[in-house]
């Protein structure tokens, strides 16, 4: 059976009754079940497996930028725009920063409180548990539990743009990056990463100094992006740069039509399918990794493997010797 | 053949020349034997077989902490105090921040720049390149060439202290976190992980306001880290906190003594090497790890497995079912 480490599984009757009552749109079953997949629970497979028919239907929007820009804020009002046309909202608000400047996330989420009580919008916040992967994995189980669970569109938001945040910006079918005019300095240092990342990006607090600078910079930063030979040409989409002042509601309603306008040309192109099936093969190789992982590490400790391991712990033996000799033994090599 | 990925490979007898020259002191060689180490290219292994029976010699410091906390002016005045003693020292200072926060560690070197022109010091910068776990292989990688290459004492710094750098500490035998006033919230958002992490503490820029009230703070949580049952026990350590201005050179002796106190106790005690051998098998499983990956990739792609994967890039079939099956023919379920 493949595995999962870590947390506390629940009993796997109890787990079939939890999922039967998250399909039925079950709250507090959907909660539960993603305590346990945030948790890497032995119970994940399973869970997944029960969920898998009714968990690609999600439209997935992802929010990321440094910390400060208004991520939530944007979240908030794109949220309460979706709901007035009747979509059901899942928010999943993912901090993976370094503990020096982490909470934010979990403290702006008090904002959304007032969707908190509408039975069509779920909010769940995750942090960093142990491995920065396995957060991107988790992440990526708890949007095919909302997506089961009914919700058609699913806003990701993380803090800042660093190598995990782009891993979890994968999961988007569409990704928005935030900055402020006081990011200038950060996009020059990283012009060519936001430009990978990016579909839309919104420049926020945009009546704040340095505005126009940075949207003008921007733009043709965008400009270039389209014209270069190593720019994605699955659509025709060169990144729009919009302005906002999300805490006073200006620019946001485009915000979201520059998102339907990407999620129309993605549909009709027949991209998204595409691009969703290369997300798949990556997402997978990143469990098939971990569940060798796993795997490995109950035939390490005991039999010959072990001896080996010994070899390399007492400096007789160098690891990359000893891992070849490993391979070899398991046939992999 | 164990293989890693990316980078231009050099030629193996170019290899093995660099080799030569590298283990016979030659500058120039270890420049760019580290090079091929930092990008991982083929030729990784070769290179770390040949100085396996060298690397271990080197005793390992790790300087941590968040941005802006005088970090890189303590490795400076370390090693100026090294060198004053004849000590070789090596010095490795990793940026693995996000690219928002990126750029101070390569900027706080140009005031290394007197040791530059030393040959008994040798200074890299290394910095993200796709993977951070990747990161964490390539520090290790870097301290045994260095160690390799005559340099009895390593510095090792980096930025922040979050996952990644907690894991690139654990390299480290010796591990100073360098806090200062200022850092008095992110002290009580993670006091349990900087307990875990730090040997040392300094408490740098102490002539600030709240100097004296984050000393109190740090040995009172030293004080009760001590006694816990959770604490080490290999050693009888508790964690000291020290106020320095490393800017004005006031009390970097003192942690320098503090640092050798550690090390002959670590020694004397036997629990230098018994701490080495549990590291050396935790890297080692992390190489197995990214080895094992690389095999698996080039399974992939053609044949039985492939199918497998197609129906998972097609949807058809649930990731932890494909997983599971994909281990059942390895063997190794």
């Amino acid at each position: 059976m493949v595995s999962s480490p870590g947390g506390r599984p629940a009993p796997p009757d109890r787990i079939a009754g939890l999922i039967e009552r998250m399909l039925a749109g079950d709250r507090l079953a959907l909660a539960r079940l993603i305590t346990q997949v945030e948790n890497r629970t032995q119970a994940v497979p399973a869970i997944m497996k029960a969920v898998h028919a009714r968990a690609q239907a999600a439209y997935v929007v992802g929010v990321t930028g440094p910390p400060g820009a208004g991520k939530s804020t944007i979240v908030d009002r794109l949220t309460a725009l979706l709901r007035a046309e009747g979509e059901r909202v899942g928010v999943i608000a993912v901090d993976p920063s370094s503990p020096f400047t982490g909470g934010a996330v979990l403290g702006d989420r008090i904002r959304m409180q007032v969707h908190a009580l509408d039975p069509g919008v779920f909010i769940r916040s995750m942090a960093t548990r142990g491995s920065l992967g396995g957060l991107a994995r988790a992440t990526g189980d708890v949007i095919r539990l909302l997506a089961a669970s009914g919700f058609g569109l699913i806003l990701v938001e993380t803090v800042g743009v660093g190598q995990t945040e782009l891993d979890i910006m994968k999961l988007a079918d569409t990704t928005i990056v935030v900055l402020v005019p006081e990011s200038g300095d950060a996009v020059q240092t990283m012009k060519a990463g936001l430009m990978e990342a990016a579909d839309i990006f919104a420049v926020n607090k945009a009546d704040r100094a340095g505005a126009h600078g940075l949207i003008a910079e921007l733009k043709f930063a965008a400009h270039l992006h389209y014209a270069s030979p190593t720019s994605p040409k699955d659509i025709d989409w060169q990144i729009p740069v919009l302005a906002t002042e999300a805490q006073g509601d200006v620019g946001v309603a485009e915000l979201l039509a520059e998102v339907r306008r990407h999620r129309a040309l993605l549909t009709e192109s027949g991209a998204l399918s595409a691009r969703r099936r290369v997300r798949r093969r990556e997402e997978f190789k990143g469990l098939l990794v971990e569940e060798l992982r796993i795997a490995l590490e109950a035939r390490l400790g005991t039999g010959p493997l072990e001896a080996i391991v010994e070899d390399v712990e007492r400096g007789t033996v160098d690891p990359y010797s000893a891992a070849e000799a490993i391979l070899v033994r398991l046939k992999l090599e």
